[in-house]
């Protein structure tokens, strides 16, 4: 086994980029990405890339080689499709392939395009991600979903809607100096509380926006970095995947999230690290509840204790272990297929110091990135560090 | 490195099942490679798992945790999607994580639920496999474009109507006695010359029915089959995949296949083989054209000389080296994600001994399983071996 080296990242700007298509979003991400690496695409073995609803918003499959076309690379290509941790799972097969020697150099991203659909029409693409058959056709839309989970959590225990206003609160306020996100203002308790309901107990601020975007980034071998003479001082040094059942109903508990919790563990032991090592981190908040249930699964937190973290200070920038410093899927956006890699993206420049907020954690080493599929039913962690 | 075998193998009947889900399929194929495998469920550590067009058919995307659940088996599952070869890159990239030593056994496969949306629904859903913008916005469907690949392949090397008609005639002959298949009659050469044109020059028995269906088996490590004392005289000792420009336009030639030239010469260097070595080969023939030019991308053939093939019975089941002895996608059908697993399994079965075609290669020891996405711009190739 070798390491595996984070040599360069691209993303574009997340937001409404409804005129763009999701090849055009995807070739800026990678050209980004192969500036920053100084590595030629020549050099490419490969392209392990994720989308999750290009079928429905632009009548496009195989996206493998479109994107690799795209991205100027001509090289095999695969297409990963797990939900919202599309390039999660795509990005976990292309370390495992770069670790144990099949390939030395491999571009790794996703795209999706999505408001060019419309919201009626998006948040019907979005649901198939949820059973259709079980779910779907009973009414069910993911803010149902993740309101459901919340009210489990609530009532199993304790919290309130002011709890997850300060996760949104938190995660708008790291957003404004992030160029590269939708919504860079920051917001108020209040606000947040004051906003219409979308699916009791969770209102406007808690849910995160429609997006257009993508990510990209070159992972290469140790040997290749030390060769190459690569300035690549972020490694990936543990994944984790971890599954779970589909629909909510044939889940024990609505409150867990037992496949992200399998993901961390497996990461974590990869990395031969535990969760009190973790400096900082990433995580799936695709509506905010999800993040307190991310930062339990991920250990940062007891079963129930997680609730408050942001409400204390314990996740903004100024406590002890920041989370979605890039202001994370609700303030940052939420590409579907590419938020995986753009957690990565943010993470790398965190821990590489040039992120714009950077400064909030100068010496963090070790970084997670948490990203999640439907209702947890699919979750990868990474674990990133520093001078490994 | 490990060797990986392929413990047991699952399918459905392959042909028109509009009433039956994806899931059903796939829990019906995985039940098979079960069975076949005698390996536990609770052992399996990941599904790897291909689907092509779920969106469109079944309003469901996300089905890797989807057909985990359906297959019994509570573990990690991620969907590849690339078009035709859905399943060929998941089994290449379960076959990597095997013999790399990152699990010891996977449950691999692929399910398409086709005829449940109609004829004409399923070509436009089929185009999602071509480039939206250039190709199927200007008209083309795929009959159109393997036609093209057909006329230049005639202008360039010769070949007629007739000789892609003995292709026809040879696939539905081997599909007569594999209960498997969706067309189990054979046809003549007369029949298919004067059967209705659908793209100058192919006629409808040069295409590939619409097909639901499903496939499945189980790889384990040398190490597992050994512990466990498993009967799996199968293992797969090569793995390859290319990548072309997805339109045709962007090709230089349209009568080659590079992506497939490419996994044949990766695959067959991973086995230490070369063409001279296949005694039996499942291929990709979606058209009849398809199957001239993988013989020729598998280097069985020289350019050019591939058209006669079946015409001078070196392919059919008493010549030297068949080709689709289960019946090809031509006459067994070609339920789009599940394909590229459909050919591993019945290698496996030919290789094996116990499929009805088996007499017709007693001998052999080697077999290659070609599966391309699109008009080839994603192609996998494996070799399979008994006794490795």
């Amino acid at each position: 086994m070798t390491g595996v080296r984070i040599a360069g990242v691209g993303l574009t700007h997340f937001g409404k980029h409804p005129e763009r298509t999701g090849r055009d979003l995807f070739a800026e991400a990678s050209d980004g990405a192969f500036a920053d690496a100084e590595v030629p695409r020549e050099d490419v073995e490969a392209l392990h890339y994720g989308n999750f609803m290009g079928e429905l918003a632009e009548h496009q499959g195989h996206q493998g080689p479109l994107m690799a076309e795209a991205a100027g690379v001509l090289a095999p290509a695969t297409r990963y499709e797990s939900a919202c941790a599309s390039s999660g799972v795509a990005i976990r097969q292309a370390v495992k392939d770069v670790r144990n020697g099949e390939a030395d150099v491999l571009l790794v991203g996703g795209a999706e395009r999505m408001n060019n659909l419309g919201t009626a029409k998006t948040t019907e693409a979005l649901a198939i991600a949820a059973d259709d058959l079980y779910e779907v056709r009973a009414g069910m839309t993911f803010p149902g979903a993740y309101a459901l989970m919340a009210q489990a959590y609530f009532e199993g225990y304790g919290g309130s809607r002011e709890d997850l206003a300060h996760i949104a609160v938190k995660n708008h306020e790291n957003a404004v100096p992030n160029e590269h996100a939708q919504f860079r203002k920051g917001i108020e308790v209040e606000q947040a509380l004051d906003a219409p309901m979308i699916a009791e107990p969770l209102g406007l601020f808690d849910a995160c926006p429609i997006t257009d975007g993508a990510a990209a980034l070159v992972l290469v071998s140790d040997e290749y970095a030390e060769e190459n003479d690569l300035s690549a001082p972020v490694s990936v040094t543990g994944t984790g995947q971890g599954g779970d059942r589909m629909a909510l109903q044939g889940r024990e508990y609505l409150a867990r999230t037992p496949a992200a919790e399998e993901a961390a563990e497996e990461a974590y032991a990869e990395a031969g690290i535990d969760a009190s090592d973790v400096d900082v981190a990433e995580v799936h908040d695709c509506f905010t509840i999800a993040e307190v249930l991310a930062l339990e699964a991920l250990d940062f937190y007891a079963p129930g204790e997680a609730i408050g973290a942001a409400r204390r200070g314990e996740t903004t920038r100024d406590g002890d272990r920041p989370v979605n410093l890039s202001g994370g899927l609700k303030a940052k956006g939420h590409p579907v297929g590419a938020t995986g890699a753009s957690q990565m993206v943010e993470m790398t420049r965190i821990l590489r110091g040039d992120h714009p907020n950077s400064d909030a954690v100068p010496d963090a080493n070790v970084g997670v990135a948490h990203n999640a599929g439907g209702t947890v039913a699919s979750a990868t962690v990474h674990v990133l560090e520093v001078g490994q």
